[in-house]
């Protein structure tokens, strides 16, 4: 087993890179605000949620029939958490009182044995842990379990981490293989990441060992869920569950047995990050062999060069080795957050820098784009080539829209970017016994104590323009700061108080030792746009290049190259130019522009659809800009992966 | 309004072509018995249908719950429809006894009011008609009628048509915008064309108008559908009904004024070739002035190149203009069929041999591939691309099967095959007051009385090979033949008894006449392979090539060429040799041969998902054989349009 690396303080931690901060202002200004009000039900436009109403009545302060999806508790613990993270950046400071309130109305929604969850107080006491495969249950707590302790991290407030605490008992004297015990698990993985980060922050094992059971009682044979199916006579809340697929949920086999990432995207990387967690905190070797094999198949064979998971577009999952398609797939917001909250364990788990490659993909490219820079508008799913007159309701391109939306009556991915971007120092830095980790290249502050030394650091990055990257380093002793190499740097060079260095690296980190005081350290990154090859077997990218600088991936979009972009080719070695970055755009990131052609067949009519070939080129100026950007100018076609020719 | 083309009585013609009597042969052999054992639950290996046993219990034979999808009877019927076609050609003697003892059956079941329905008669008798959008009643009821109807025409026996004239009078009475009467229309369409036929054999006007009824009423405003299930509340039979889409069953507008073709597409082809039928009876002008902008729409800007229709495997249905995705589209055979039916209609319609085009597309394409050569496989979905390994369950591609399969659960797609192939003259030949037409290039004889006039057809066909096409016509008086001339027949030329003519030429028609005796025409068309681009709007095909010749589009197959087809590239005017048929594939049709390229990306490692380009291109020799035969000789992969080096 590797080093296992600790997380900073978020409140240590201030995001000052303007891309990043830019986002994490609407954060607090917009989505949290936003939300509160669809959580109320207090917008005109929107479909009430009955989110604050469900509670309520579960509370007896109203009466009525609980309404909304069954899961819909989570949206109000999702508000919470990005409450509390945003709290620790220092931001939203007026919605305190507001989450104080709703936790008191959480608390008396509560029942005496700690369970809580509206739909079943309210709509189903009776069929309460019944219907683990759709009932959301599990996930439910877990959502609130990880709000609380975040607010209680931030806050120091104990109210919520109570109601916690005591539904976390509830769990883990309900579920596991003692005579009396439910031996199930949940359909949707989280419960075992929340009941990790409550045992990490209150020592009780109990906590943990319930984690861990749900993880090896998934897919033991009698299958669980098969055996309640069965019991209970066929879907209640998902007629899609019919003939229920148990890859969909991972629950084919035993976890810690499974090759590769399989079954509804989101749920996949929530199981594997708790099993990264387990791993590392049972020291099991097996358990991360297991983490390893799902890591690799997925970012070797799985793994959009956005860094999008979920292949599919019919139930959001993953499909097999190579199969890409880059106009109808899911690539769920979420699943990215999920591969980056796996990677950062993994790392963890392992001491190697290598998996926050992912992690930046998916950042910078995927988890961006599900967000407009107003912060008001989101992307669920995630193509990578759209065309809009094709995204047609009702058929099999239902679910890609070719333009952000305001909201979802299944509200996952809003407010999971909101506490993502809001809690992002976490896949930043990070520390063990002897040195401090930088993991990214995002403009920040840090302070940190470590053994007896203190840490503060300064970063200036240009990752995303000329690959410089300055970092301050004042220490109170002997310390050392140990630095990721991102994949693309190519030739890096390193100065330490202006003078090139030749560092020690391991496990791709670069490492420089720091004596007290303050010392510059200069990181000079190969971050020149290159072209991007996919595997030959990946028929959907075959004869196609996407271009890319540093993290980010380009696109073309219609509004500075017309329509028609799947026409478009370029050369192989088509020189880039760097441009100025469009003003409308934010993060002064440089737009892309090369050479290319554009292939016209005009020997067919207008009313044919079949006939003579009668190829002519055109050349043609092309710009592109970051994936992550597009649809922020008006809806129209987007392209990441272009032609070559041949 | 043109000509109104009839049919020739189906026993008047032999089918002695040899791919489509191997392919008829195997209806009569094989699809028919096989059939009937599955109707009546006896093969061991395919699940129950409960077809056979539901007559027995709403007979009254037996006691228990009615089984299967709720519209399971259409199974049988279809089956009889195919036995009457069988019949007719003279094959498959010994179903005869079989048929009419179902017969029995099938009149002992049918109620008192003439109502016949065994998932209602025997598990819902108080919700008769109340489920209009899902329950298929009127569909059932539909091909109820037309398998009467065409026993009746090849048996002369009475009782099938009893039943079905009982059955259409009650629905006669039941429908329609009378007081007391139901103002709905059926979910599925199919009843309209059954009661059409219905009338064509009685003269029954009440037939007529009711069919006519239905399409009038469709679509209007208040939505009957949306009331329906208003009252109704929520689906009964299928979930994926909830937020019922009304393009989906084309009853989002009247027919008669819709522009373009949507939802499922069997249904639309369905309703299509009713409008048509009653265009032509009515001589109604505006109503075959909105089919011809449907089949416009649909041939111009919704079909495949094989003649499928139906571009989202997610329902089954139309998209949108040019969305036209090759691996995960449906293109059902039904629909293919379905679209054979309106382009027979619409030709007779208008008098134009146009619509003989697409037609004659579908039919040696998306039908053909419908079933393997030893009439036992089905497809039920198209697709133009194929790399097995992508083709996973439970994902957006569970729909798409990379090899035939034994039986459906929804099975309308093998009967329909075999009812279509049984019953194939009918594409063949028609006529008018003054002449016999001949549509397609089939080998066959044929016999018809045109007023006084006797004719006798021998045709032998080499269109899929040299494209000539030799008939020898004995007519008793001064008689015409009109040819259709294929849209790739190009510079053709024609020789009456042995001299070159140059023929009058008017609707697509070539015309010659005969005096009494016998004479020889000899056809000469243009059947050279020849590669065909699709519309620049296509964003699928864009910048690939399909290979034709004559009417049959041609593929790559993995067995012939290797994998990774998706990686092999074209020159515009790569030349195309004919090579000998594959020995152990039907029909004597020629294999294409061409010199291509296959690109490969040597700098990218296995495992590595994305890299640097660095491509290479290899020579290679390329074997194409027809799209309908494939996946004859095993599992791999399949390709139709390839990209064209630029």
């Amino acid at each position: 087993m590797g080093k296992h690396l600790k997380q900073l303080e978020l409140k240590d931690i201030k995001v000052t890179d303007t891309l990043f901060s830019s986002y994490a202002k609407k954060v607090s200004e917009k989505i949290i605000l936003h939300q509160w009000k669809i959580l109320n039900d207090q917008l005109e436009d929107a479909d009430p949620t009955y989110c604050i109403q469900n509670f309520r009545i579960a509370a007896g302060e109203e009466v009525g029939e609980r309404k909304g999806v069954v899961f819909q508790d989570t949206d109000l613990y999702k508000w919470l958490e990005s409450v509390a993270y945003c709290l620790a950046g220092g931001h939203g400071l007026e919605f305190e009182a507001l989450a104080d309130e709703v936790i008191d109305l959480i608390a008396k929604a509560q029942e005496a044995d700690g369970y809580l969850n509206t739909y079943y107080i309210v709509n189903a006491p009776d069929r309460k842990w019944t219907n683990l495969v759709e009932g959301h249950e599990l996930y439910t707590a877990g959502h609130m379990i990880e709000a609380a302790v975040a607010y209680y991290k931030e806050t120091g407030k104990e109210k919520i981490l109570n109601v916690a605490k005591k539904n976390a008992d509830l769990i883990c004297s309900v579920f596991g293989t003692e005579e009396g015990q439910i031996r199930g698990y949940p359909g949707h993985q989280e419960i075992e990441l929340a009941l990790i980060k409550l045992y990490r922050l209150t020592g009780e094992r109990r906590y943990l060992e319930t984690a861990r059971y749900f993880i090896e009682e998934r897919g033991k044979n009698p299958i669980y869920f098969l055996k309640e199916i069965e019991k209970r006579g066929g879907y209640e809340f998902f007629p899609e569950f019919t003939n229920y697929d148990l890859k969909y949920s991972q629950s084919h086999e035993e976890p810690i047995k499974q090759e590769t990432a399989e079954g509804h995207a989101v749920r996949a990387m929530y199981m594997c990050s708790a099993m990264a967690d387990l791993a590392e905190e049972y020291e099991d070797e097996k358990l991360l062999a297991a983490c390893s094999r799902i890591w690799n198949n997925m970012v070797q064979k799985r793994m959009y060069i956005t860094g999008g998971i979920g292949s599919s577009g019919f139930r959001e999952r993953f499909t097999a080795d190579y199969d890409l398609p880059n106009s109808t797939n899911y690539s769920e917001t979420c699943a990215s957050i999920g591969l980056m909250m796996f990677g950062q364990r993994m790392a963890s788990a392992t001491g190697s820098a290598r998996y926050y490659d992912a992690v930046e993909v998916a950042l910078y490219n995927t988890v961006l784009a599900g967000i407009n820079m107003e912060g008001d508008r989101y992307f669920y799913v995630n193509p990578l080539e759209v065309v809009p007159y094709f995204c047609t309701e009702h058929t099999y391109m239902d679910h890609v829209k070719p333009e952000r939306q305001k909201w979802f009556s299944v509200a996952c991915c809003p407010p999971n970017v909101a506490r993502t971007l809001a809690s992002l120092g976490q896949y930043i830095y990070a520390m063990d016994e002897e040195a401090l980790y930088i993991h990214q290249f995002i403009s920040s502050t840090a302070q940190s104590l470590i053994g007896t030394c203190k840490y503060e650091t300064e970063m200036e990055s240009q990752i995303l323009q000329n690959g410089t990257v300055s970092i301050k380093a004042r220490v109170t002793e002997n310390g050392r700061i140990k630095i990721r190499i991102p994949h693309y740097a190519g030739k890096h060079k390193i100065f330490v108080n202006e003078e090139e260095i030749v560092p020690t690296i391991e496990q791709g980190y670069l490492s420089v030792d720091l004596s007290p005081g303050e010392s510059s350290i200069i990181l000079d990154f190969d971050v020149n746009p290159r072209w991007v090859a996919a595997n030959d077997k990946v028929s959907a990218d075959n004869g196609k290049l996407a271009l890319m600088k540093g993290p980010m991936v380009y696109c073309l979009e219609e509004i500075d190259n017309g329509n028609q972009l799947f026409a478009v080719y370029v050369e192989e070695n088509t020189k880039i130019k760097e441009k100025a970055p469009i003003d409308s755009l934010v993060g002064d990131i440089p737009t892309l522009s090369y050479e290319g052609i554009r292939l016209k067949n005009k020997s067919i009519g207008e009313h044919e659809l079949y006939g003579k070939p009668g190829f002519e080129k055109e050349e043609t100026t092309l710009v592109a800009v970051p994936y992550c950007m597009w649809n922020n100018r008006g809806t129209g076609e987007m392209l990441v992966w272009q032609k070559v020719r041949i």
